[in-house]
Order: C-alpha cells, then structure tokens, then sequence
C-alpha cells in the first residue's frame, strides 16, 4: 500500500489508507483517543482506542485505516482536512520520542531566542517557526526566477579568498596548509569579474564578517542574493531593477503563503508606489524638520535615521521603502563610481525597508586606469588585487553595477521578526554557533595553528 | 536608442541599431574593415572603415549603424546572424582593453591549465570556456527544479561549524574571536535534521576538505548538491531518486546545449538504460576476471576499479553509469546505517558516471540509541553531536537517507574534461586560491592568531 499524504486525503473517503508522519497532539478521551498526525503536507486526524494513549508527542508512526467523514458536530473548520478522520487498524511505532522539553502544541512558542536556537532542531518542527523558512524559500527562488526572466546567469562565488575582498579588519582568516586565507565578505570581485565573460549574472552567496558585536541585525556569516551587470546606461537602472525584484518577492510570498502572512498578521509591503528615491543629505534635512535631531554631519544613517526615513516614506509617498543616494566617497569601497557631478559622493544606494538596510549597491569604476588610481588612493596596492579582478577590468570592461540584497534582513523584515537570527535557520554570531561558544571556553579553545 | 542584442539583430533588416559589446576579432582589409561584436547572446558582424582598424580585440564598444543583409557569397552558414551585418555610422569605446596575453580568438584556447588559471578573468571570455559554465548552470537549476517536482524543500545550509562533521583531520580551523571553528565538510548533519521537520530537503553547499593533495579530481572547496529524505520504505529508494535526478540533468543539458555538445564533441550518457546495481565485493569479483587485477581485500574502488567498471557496464548494460553498493562499514561514516544481513556491510552506495565518483549516499540510522551507540563505538563523544544533531533524532526521525552529487565532477565528466578545476570558475586547491600560493609564501604567510 502506497503512503497517502495528510492533504490528499480528503478526495478518498471511505479507502484504506496509509499514514506515516508525527504524533502532533494527543487528546486522550479514555476509550476513544484522538491523535493529529502531522507531515510535510499538513495536520490530519487519527482516531482509536486506548492504545493510542500510550502515544507520545512527537513519536514517528506509521498508521493505517479507513478514511471517514466525521460527524457534523466534530468538523473542525480550520484546517484544511477539518471535515475526515483516519479510524486507525493497524499502527506501528517506526521511532519513539524521548520527552519534550516544552510544548510543541501550542499555537506560538513562547520561548526566549537563546533557548528556541538551543533546541533548534526541535523549534524548527513548529508550523510557525517553519513557515519562516517556507517563506525564505520563496524569496530565494522568486530572486532566481527574476533575475534569469531578464536574461541574467546564476553562477557560483567562492567563499575563500586570498586576499581581504573589501578592505577592513573585519575578516575571518582561515589556517589553509602553510597560508592564511581568508572567509570572503561578499562575491563583489567574482561578481565583477563575471560581468566581463557573461553580462549579467547573479549568485546565492555566503558571506561572513568578523564584527565582534552583538546586535539583532547582524550575523557573522549570512547570504546575499547578490546582482551585477553591464552595459547600463545610467546607475538609475541599478534602482530600477532592485525595486522590480523586491516587488516581484513581495507578490510571489503574497500569492503562495497567504496563511502564513495571516498566522503573523501582517502583510507585505503595498505594490502600488514608487519607492522614492532621496539623497542622503537631504534624508538627514527630512529627519533634522521632522523630529529636531540633526544628524547632518554624519556619513551615514542611523538605525533611528532609517526608521524615521521608513516614517516619512509612508507619510509622504504612501511607500514602506525607500531608496537613500549618494553616500559620501570616504564611506564607500574604493571600487565605488564618483558622482561627474560632486566627486565627494557616490553613485551608490542602499534600499531602506521597514527601517532597516535590505540592500546596498551602486555603480563601479569599470575603467582600468581610473580604478587602479582608486586602490592607490585607498592606500592599497594594485598588484594584491591583479590577479583575477583588475585583470577583468585591463582587457575591457563595460560601465556597470549592482547590488546585495540581505536575505535573513528581507525575510525578518516582511514578516515583521524582531531579530535577524530568528529568520536564520542556524544562526551563527560571536557567541553562538549552534552551541553556545562559552561553553567551549578553555575546554576546546585551541590554536588552529597546533591543532 | 534602445539596444538590440546580436541574436536580435536577424529579424530586423533596413532598421537603425544600437549595439553594444566587445570586439571579438578584426579582419582588416585597408579600406574595409570587418568586426565581429560579441554580447551576452552572440555575435555579429560589423563592417566599416579604416577607423575599425585602429580598435583592439576585447575594446568595449557601443556602435550605431543601419542592418543590412550580407551579400551572397559572403553569408556565413556557421553563426546564427550569418546572414547580416551592421554598417557602422557612429562607433564609440566604451572601455579599452590592453593588449592580450594570448590569441582569444581561436576555435580552442590551447593553454596549459596553470596559464589558463592565471588568467581566468580573460580565458572565461572564450566561448568554450563559457559554455562549461553555462551547461553548470543547467545542472543546478535541474537539480532544484526536479527535486521541487518531487516534494521537496529547498535550504541553506551553514559552512561554519563548531565541530568536524565526518571525523578525519581533513578539515580546515578558521580562528573566530576567541575560539576556533571549522569549515564544513559537508551539510551532512543540517540536512538530516532538516529532515526531522520538512521531510524531504535538498541545497546547493560549500563544501572544504583540507587533503593535502593534488588531484586532477579534488579540490579543497566544492559544490554538493545535497539531497535528504525521510520515511523511505528501502534504502533502493534512494538510487531509483539518484538515477532520475541525474538523468533529469542529462535530458536538460541535451535539450538546452546541442550546440555545445558538438562543441565537445561528446553526447551525454545514455537515458534508456537502467543503471546497473552491484555490490563492492561483486565489482572486485568482476575486475579480477575481467583483468587478473586483485583488488577483492580492498574495502574500496581505486581510480583504475572506477574504470573498469565503466568499462563493464558499457559493455553488458549498455550503460556509462553504475551504482556500486554496500560499503564495508568500517569505511563509511558513523550514520550509515548497517545491512541488516550483514552488519559488516552497510546501505550504501556510489555512483559510479564515465569511470568517477558522482554520488555518494545511503540510508542512515534513524534510531537515537542505536546512533548515539554507534557514536561511542566510532570513539566520538556523543555530548558533541548533541545540540543540534543529535537532538533531531532524541525527538523521532524517520527512516531517511539521501546523497551528495558533486557539481564540478558531473559538469566536468558531462562535458569528457580531464581536469575538474576546468569545472569550476575558480579553483581552490592546496596550491591556489585564485594567485599561486608559492608566490606567497614567506611575504604572506601568517599566523592567523596574530593577525
């Protein structure tokens, strides 16, 4: 006999079925014993004798028995399998569970974060917990799926390096046989470099920075959706196609995961309006009018700035996004394209939503000469970066640009989550990877280079 | 003037475009000259006059100019804009190249994989090269598309990880703040819990194996197309998904790269063959009467068994793929689960494509005790794989298995290369990581706790 899924069982009243998946509940009635069976498809009712009692939450079964409607009385309109039940003839224990330290069954977790990712593989079996990463899902293949409609490559970046990508102190070195290489923090070079061979590309990318702070925005090793393409007439087509895609994500988790969105109470962020676009300078006058704190002289918002930024986007252009332009030169990669207009700021962006920075992009320098004059400028040495990246730019490289989308921020941020790693599926920071690294101190804390 | 791509061009005859790309080769006839502009979707040609003979191959240009059709004798029957052309009016260079280090011009780079490597920013612009890429591309997105069609969810596994997966000392420390983590050596652990909640998962990974040595096969960091599933009902559930997922790829590189196919020169495997099953011992049996070679106390294949069995299946099952199974347990990682007939034996397998390892995968204990048991008798402490991997299996796991199918090998064997780093863009190893690591060394080499 073939397994039938929780949801196809509603078509097949009156067959035999069979039934493999988790104890998600038991209601013990003494005689009569109800039991929702849970698998990847969903919830459906089991019941039984007093057997069924001995069950324990969470014990892995195999069940089988004719499918029935079940009283008028007992439907239960919530669920999509709300109106049959499974009268259990045969059931098999296929692996028990070892006692539960809190309780899966109800509707939300009330658990703190430290210990929701400290029972991680047991926190991820709940509805809502998963429904997280149902919805990352959606978003990284409705990225994919855009990005190649509009005649873009996939490829794939690696993720150690040999020298510091960005500059900064804040990199991971890893002993790799008698050298020091490096985690990478972002595919920006690889991303470049595969504009000169292919155009447009995109990657799914890991991405790590040794920023020793605790903040509930910050990972040390994360994923950028990241995008690069050339041939672009104006760094405004950068905009253009970010504000597309993340429009684009925002329609695919709408259409596909209505209950989730309903289970958070929330929506995605409206279609309608254009996301306005505003230098930085005068985002800093907006919040300086709006609220009196004068953040003028700073290179950069604060996350304050880009809450009262996300305020005003509201207020003023009906948006839940908005586009910051024109960061400071000093305050951008060396890589970064000067506005011709004011060589002290930069072609560059980062897309604000529901106050916080989801992306970050702008035009490069594309030409040779020009960039090696900037990795001189930045204090750096032009021969530590030859070999491969400036070699694209030598043998002709056509104006271009990009972005990063953050896709733990994206997914915390539409369904409103109040921390990064809660939209991570296993979170790594400076005081966690999987377990909690104090635990290891003294214990394992060792010397790469003797181990 | 909006840009018309070169495979674009065909259908629009008598009307002005605008181009953009790279020169991809002169032909200067004095008066005359001819261009062949390369973008992201082909080539064209360009005719003009002497000015075209002052461009350099691999110049970025943006050119102007009415599409006329070639005359007769001169339609090239070889491209797909063969029969056009585009009289230049107004030509422009977007960026300059230098000049080339080789002739990129040629049907085949004819370079040594060291020099090819050096200059991988310019040898990826070759069509050739492109098309390797191009085809991974196809792998990976088949590889999700068919498992999608089958059920299953898509996740992003961690490469940080606080102890070694699989045992061994092959792996690399990566210094983190105050500790030491390590980069992972496969997803083998995440996609088993996943399991514990979704059922049945697959991702694209980074994986990093510091073996220190050189292989035309192995590099120290590679894509796994990971896939894990649970309640399977026999362990040859796991092949039969295996064999259609690779088939699935084969029918897509078929269907979407004819014409690199014949680049190469080489077809993909046969579909209609149903892959042959064999256990390790029966292998040994066959090598040694086909050959005199005695290789039966082995408790492998060696690269020439590999072959061999290649050969073997060729010629009695008309097939490029065989599954060779049943590992000795001693040799298989501590999951794995035991033949339930020969506990010396285990449920596992490879696969065996055009005489290499593509796959390798099995069935695992489900069972907390008898896991943690074998944990122990591995000479591992089960308080390490507690939190989280063994915590997946304390609260019920089904029966599950799954397998690894290595990205650069298949894309490598598929298209008949002899090198897997050909297969990957940028090819780790324990001599580079982009540049040479002996011209490193001494200058770089640090200790990464001092840095």
């Amino acid at each position: 006999m073939f397994r039938t899924l929780a949801a196809e069982t509603i078509s097949k009243i009156g067959e035999k079925l069979l039934l493999k998946g988790w104890v998600n509940t038991i209601r013990d009635h003494g005689k009569v014993v109800f039991i929702d069976l849970r698998d990847r498809s969903g919830i459906v009712q089991v019941v039984g004798d007093e057997k069924l009692g001995k069950l324990r939450v969470e014990d892995v079964v195999e069940v089988s028995g004719v499918l029935n409607k079940r009283p008028e009385k007992m439907v239960n309109p919530e669920i999509a399998t709300g109106k049959v039940e499974v009268q259990v003839e045969n059931l098999k224990v296929l692996a028990p569970a070892a006692e539960l330290p809190f309780d899966l069954g109800q509707e939300s977790l009330k658990l703190d974060l430290p210990t929701l990712l400290d029972n991680r593989s047991l926190s991820l079996r709940h509805p809502r917990i998963k429904a997280i990463f149902q919805v990352q899902e959606t978003i990284v293949q409705t990225f994919r799926s855009t990005m190649k409609n509009l005649g873009f490559t996939e490829f794939q970046a690696p993720t150690l390096v040999a020298t510091a990508t960005e500059g900064g102190a804040q990199i991971f070195p890893v002993k790799y046989f008698d050298y020091t290489v490096y985690l990478a923090q972002s595919p920006q070079f690889y991303k470049q470099i595969m504009v000169s061979a292919f155009e447009r590309v995109f990657t799914v990318a890991h991405a790590y920075r040794a920023e020793p702070s605790v903040t509930t925005r910050h990972m040390t090793e994360y994923l950028g959706l990241d995008v690069e393409f050339g041939f672009i007439d104006s760094w405004q087509e950068l905009m253009d196609t970010a504000e597309h895609l993340v429009k684009e994500i925002f329609r695919a988790v709408k259409e596909n995961h209505a209950e989730i969105l309903k289970m958070y109470q929330i929506d995605v962020p409206g279609l309608s309006a254009q996301v306005p676009r505003i230098k930085l300078k005068e985002a800093q006058e907006i919040i300086y009018k709006r609220t009196g704190r004068d953040i003028r002289q700073e290179p950069d918002l604060d996350p304050e700035g880009e809450r009262e930024m996300w305020r005003w986007a509201q207020d003023e252009h009906d948006s839940e996004l908005v586009f910051i332009t024109h960061y400071p030169t000093k305050k951008r990669p060396m890589y970064t394209h000067p506005d011709p207009e004011n060589p002290q700021e930069t072609l560059s962006f980062d897309l604000i939503g529901r106050g916080q920075e989801w992306i970050t992009g702008g035009q490069r320098i594309n030409e040779y000469q020009k960039l090696v004059a900037n990795i001189k400028k930045w204090k750096c040495d032009p021969k530590n970066f030859e070999v491969p990246y400036l070699q694209a730019f030598k043998y002709g490289m056509p104006p271009e640009g990009g972005f990063c989308l953050g896709l733990e921020r994206i997914t915390m941020n539409i369904l409103g989550l109040s921390n990064v790693r809660e939209a991570t599926l296993f979170p790594r920071d400076m005081e966690r990877v999987d377990i909690r690294l104090t635990e290891i101190r003294g214990k394992r804390k060792t010397n790469p280079n003797t181990t």
